[in-house]
């Protein structure tokens, strides 16, 4: 049968209300005028103006000095008050959790952080170090007025978001861990989870205002490797939220041998833990800055590391542009972002390998939100999601 | 900024009227019951009647004998008249032409098809031959009060959908052909062009019932090698209509010297082509089944190109699961449908490749539709276009 609408997708827009509707469009245009506003939801005037009206009483809305630069009578132009809701994101890692207070723009209005000790990283002891650090927040900046909507996280692995389990975590070491009940048992607030690089690139798309229409592409080297799309502002799952979960795709059927048993995974070639096993056949070396530096000092066979890692880190990326064709390609973890020079000489591998018709079809980027970047789109996950379910705000 | 609505899409929504959502839910849902209806878009059961009445009267829908099967009083059941809008399948490939008038179900009503010289084989003679068979076809089955609301066509190569274009066919040796607006000029219909692959995923996935949740990806392998993913029952497109263009990703970066100039594309391994090139160099082989059936007496070097297409034929359908992240794997194309034993020897390999999460979250299927996929999935394109657009069923 042909697809027309879906159907839940159906009965939630015709739940939403016309106020949802101005609200979204003030969000997305903002600043934008009542005339405009009517213009583009096909309202009247007069019911644009009652429910801008309505938005300005309730806080969410506010007028703006500027004014329309268009043709004819000018125009007061509306805002959105980005702080009318603010969510929680919270960045879980191996070794830290992060806490932040996040706006409607996405910007960060109060941050905290803590290093955890191995024999502290469990599911609940890093659920009671997130409670702690969200109280403190919240103790040191009372939200007045604004609305807090709820709690994302953004966590490594593998994730079921609709559950808020995190099903697997080789760098957490967690397996079936019921981490989002965890958090509301103790915040009493509805919380979302999902994987940290999912997150990221929602965060890392939004801040780059990349539209309804655009395409983007994560790929993370670092400790772990990994990827993500966002498709038209929304993070893309496929059938179990698993989709981008590149480190057992295979880039050499005859080639080492893989953790997961299988030959020739990206992840045995171009993680900080695999390039370090290698130079370690060579001579003692203890971390990622000490190989690089052995690099810049003309070792060769340093150099023969990290330049397989860059061919084959070039030979992910375009194999994801051949199957997602993105538009931007974000390429971030701790290979690139803490070593000078890698950026540019993954890129130079990757003009030698995209395919005619692909070429100048994407941009490869930095990111640009960094370490913030999981909090951020933690927290816009779970505004995007109350939004989505139609947040009450009549109240 | 947080998407909520797309802004096309919620304009596009709110030109739908109540009668179109109506015809979408008994199309999906069909047989169902006026209560039914009522229940599931929200209407009063005095509009939902009102507009039934309507359909009726149109020829669209219609009563059937079915009764529900649930408790309380019986009701009436509605099905669609799966006839009443036809559109026009076509595909072109390398040598030949086919057309089908398709109904609403995706059953092929008529079809024609005519074999092309080389000579033949430009855009306007093509177009050409499509326009006589499209006339035949209409003359031998006048459509009656049957709606041709357009006409669909799926090509091997990379399409510009939105401008009807042919961007590059390297099996058609087709670049920047119009051939959207060729047929038009022929058939004074609206035209629709797309990947052959695209559509055919479409009308495979349509044809399994996978639903609006459902993500299938289809792969093909034969005298080209290519995917294509369907998300909610829609062509997934990239930013450029290139997603899914694998036979230029990469599978080893030291590997053979491609027609591109590039090394290792996946198309140097797994095409007949490739093949038939290797096998020429051993003993002169002049196609497939000769070389199948020289594996199968027993010849090693055989032996030895065949599971190597088939071990790199794995891998990439192990790395479209990684990225995609699919429920369903459809693969297909001459080197699967038409040699005995190929699609079991790739299920083979592909149980060794793939990683332990994955284990169980997706299946791998062949064809159902076979050589009749491109017609009924360029005609679905063309339906669910319209469709899209809020068809005019108010005539």
């Amino acid at each position: 049968m042909f697809r027309l609408l879906l159907e839940k997708h159906d009965r939630e827009l015709m739940k939403k209300n016309n106020r949802m509707l101005v609200f979204d469009m003030i969000l997305k245009c903002r600043p934008i005028s009542r005339a405009e506003i009517a213009k583009k939801t096909g309202m009247s005037a007069a019911s644009a103006g009652r429910i801008v009206a309505d938005l300005i009483e309730f806080g969410l809305v506010k007028e703006t000095e500027q004014y329309s630069s268009g043709v004819g009578r000018k125009a007061t132009m509306l805002d959105i008050d980005v702080d009318a809701f603010i969510a929680i994101g919270i960045h879980v890692d191996r070794n830290v959790v992060k806490v932040g207070l996040v706006n409607l723009d996405g910007q960060i209005i109060a941050e905290e952080k803590r290093h955890m000790r191995k024999e502290e990283s469990g599911p609940s002891a890093v659920a009671d170090h997130a409670a702690d650090l969200v109280r403190r927040l919240l103790a040191r900046h009372p939200l007045g007025s604004s609305k807090l909507i709820g709690v994302g996280v953004g966590l490594p692995g593998i994730m079921n978001t609709a559950e808020g389990t995190v099903v697997f975590s080789a760098q957490l070491e967690w397996r079936n861990a019921r981490f989002a009940k965890e958090l509301e048992a103790r915040l009493h607030l509805p919380v979302v989870l999902d994987n940290d690089l999912k997150v990221k690139a929602l965060a890392e798309s939004a801040a780059r205002s990349i539209g309804t229409e655009g395409t983007t592409a994560l790929v993370s080297i670092g400790s772990g490797v990994g990827s993500a799309l966002i498709i038209g502002q929304q993070i893309y799952r496929g059938a179990n939220n698993f989709a981008g979960e590149i480190g057992h795709s295979t880039v050499d059927p005859n080639g080492r041998l893989c953790e997961c048993g299988k030959r020739g995974c990206l992840q045995t070639y171009i993680t900080d833990l695999a390039m370090l096993q290698e130079a370690n056949q060579v001579k003692p070396v203890s971390d990622m800055n000490e190989l690089l530096e052995m690099m810049r000092s003309g070792e060769h066979w340093a150099r023969n590391i990290i330049e397989r890692a860059c061919t084959y880190a070039a030979v992910t990326i375009n194999n994801v542009v051949c199957v997602y064709n993105p538009d931007t390609i974000i390429l971030t973890g701790e290979f690139i972002e803490d070593h000078a020079g890698i950026f540019e000489m993954i890129q130079q591998k990757l003009a030698e390998l995209v395919w005619g018709p692909f070429g100048g079809t994407f941009r490869v980027v930095r990111s640009q939100l960094r370490d913030k970047s999981v909090m951020i789109g933690a927290a816009r996950l779970v505004l995007q999601q109350r939004f989505d379910q139609g947040l009450d705000i009549s109240i």
